[in-house]
């Protein structure tokens, strides 16, 4: 054997074997019926606001005076017969989208959502508040409609372009152009496509619903592990400085890190930390996101955070030999491999430190 | 014993009986664990829609113009172990409301869809076109904001309010009046209103795409019975009039039913027909709704079919002994025994019949 064909050996048997942990042992039980002790959904918060009475036209829309829900979230949940032997999960979805961020990929996968549920834990998906099944106040639309408000306050609606996606979500350099080694299915780009739905969080008050709802549904699982992406990837740490009660873990992807105070970093240095960051940070150029300077400030606030004695880690994909994910990492070709790292952490850094 | 005794005694034998009918072997194997054979969601129709760009407010909404998509319906599906053995079921909600409408109860108890997949049915609930998860298109609300497009041409929004829904879901004669006999947990009520959304169908282009997407859905899944309730009650038959090819049931549950030419009765009479409603349709006075003209034009309807040939039945509950029902009646505290009645005219008039 010539030192090259020794070469392109050692070659395939790394690939195999690489490929044979990520995917072997899970492909195996995958495809067993899944089995759920309990499952449904619920809604956390909400209050009642007083609407004015709206005209109709032709028909539709209108009607009378009275009072309304706003501010409340919708959660889905499914728990796996041994789920109380570990910290609940709770996945929160980033701009522009809803819940289906962590069901079936757009290329038709197993979604991070069933894949925890078959790993034992329980799930649960929140809607954004003023988002998808949790609804949003559209008195402010009826008002500029019905001419007693002025066209100026009508929220300002964040509905994300496919050009702009391709990009900000780091499929590749240039919209239709994929980056070669690219873990995104971007033969199923129109289906992620579908996802992306207006984002309303414009008109919400301060601070943010969905950041109360996160810490109160915490509490109310009597201890939970808060996840989020993106737009909301710094959500469980909003969470938590509001009621750190229930929430035993922050996991955080891919989102710019906020200024934090002393006092600030020390309350979130008591709760676990994990944030995660994918690939081809600073390989996309304009666009309303730079992730080279979110993953600076999420460097910065990981520092932080163990400077003041907190369990956290910066969790850099490419550093550990994970190439090509994209900002959609739950929905990548290796997500499964991705969720694993994230049960991993979870394992050893929420339930085996015993927090 | 004397006669008065008696008369008690089998007064409570029937009310034993009635309850052990109704509940008893439901409640024996319901709190088993759930199999699912697979489970997920995915999106049926979707067309792409250049935007043009719009101008940020403070850091949030705006950006450049390119494509997005609109007209989307998100489809969330569960598949038994033995759900080959029966027709798939779609269901799909009514106005100001999300498929929420079919999950965990108001009060927390168990929905039709997992009731239906617990009795060997693939379920696929379906948020509306424009609604929670498939999302809406924003590009007119931002038009406005931005100036480019006049306040009148903003969609007429349907945000029903509480005192609306109470009476209009027939929970009572007035608001916060219960009907004496009435099946709504209306100690649940705040939850019912949380479901309660936005409705943007008046900007929705004709036909609904709603129902190109169910029809497109049914033949994707090579037969199903569609279900619409209230605002999408009518929904099964408009998508059987575009395309019945996959549509083998229709299941309509209060609603009121259009007047429809002899050429399309006949083709709807080519599909098995249930139409369902509760009780109280004359008892509330006032608001949007008029549900004893409602009534009488599906009585009309079904009357067509039958004489066109076709299969169709009119379940009005308080005529087969089951009252208090309202108008969210798949949430009702008997919500599973009117399941089964369901379940057993799919068996008699849609998989026995070889439709």
């Amino acid at each position: 054997m010539k030192l090259s064909e020794f070469g392109i050996v050692i070659g395939v048997i790394v690939a195999v074997t690489v490929s044979g942990s990520a995917q072997g042992p899970r492909g195996t039980d995958l495809e067993k019926p899944l089995v759920v002790a309990r499952q449904g959904s619920f809604f956390v918060g909400g209050e009642k606001k007083t609407v004015a009475a709206v005209a109709a036209a032709s028909g539709r829309g209108g009607g009378a005076g009275g009072e309304i829900t706003v501010n409340q979230m919708y959660v889905q949940y499914q728990v796996p017969p041994n789920g109380d032997r570990h910290v609940p999960i709770v996945m929160v979805h980033g701009c522009c989208l809803s819940s289906k961020t962590w069901e079936t990929t757009p290329d038709g996968r197993m979604g991070w959502d069933e894949y925890f549920v078959r790993r034992d834990r329980a799930v649960y998906l929140a809607d954004q508040v003023s988002r998808a099944r949790s609804g949003f106040d559209a008195s402010l639309i009826n008002a500029v409609r019905g001419g007693t408000a002025p066209a100026s306050q009508l929220p300002a609606v964040l509905q994300a372009t496919n050009q702009i996606a391709w990009t900000v979500f780091r499929f590749g350099p240039v919209y239709g152009t994929p980056f070669p080694d690219g873990q995104f299915p971007v033969e199923a780009a129109d289906e992620l496509y579908k996802q992306m739905i207006p984002d309303l969080n414009s008109q919400l008050p301060s601070p943010n619903p969905t950041w109360t709802n996160m810490a109160a549904l915490a509490v109310r699982l009597n201890g939970a592990i808060l996840m989020g992406h993106s737009e909301s990837g710094f959500f469980p740490q909003q969470a938590a400085l509001i009621d750190p009660k229930g929430i035993r873990g922050l996991i955080s992807i891919e989102m710019p890190c906020p200024d934090l105070s002393a006092d600030q970093i020390t309350r979130l240095a008591r709760i676990p930390t994990l944030v995660m960051f994918g690939d081809h940070l600073g390989d996309v150029k304009g666009g309303p996101a730079n992730w080279a300077d979110s993953f600076a400030s999420c460097e910065r606030y990981v520092e932080k955070v163990k400077a003041a004695g907190g369990d956290a880690e910066m969790m850099h994909l490419p550093k550990v030999g994970i190439r090509g994910n994209s900002h959609m990492l739950m929905q990548d070709r290796n997500n499964l491999q991705l969720a694993d790292l994230v049960l991993a952490w979870v394992d050893r850094h929420v339930e085996s430190a015993g927090h």
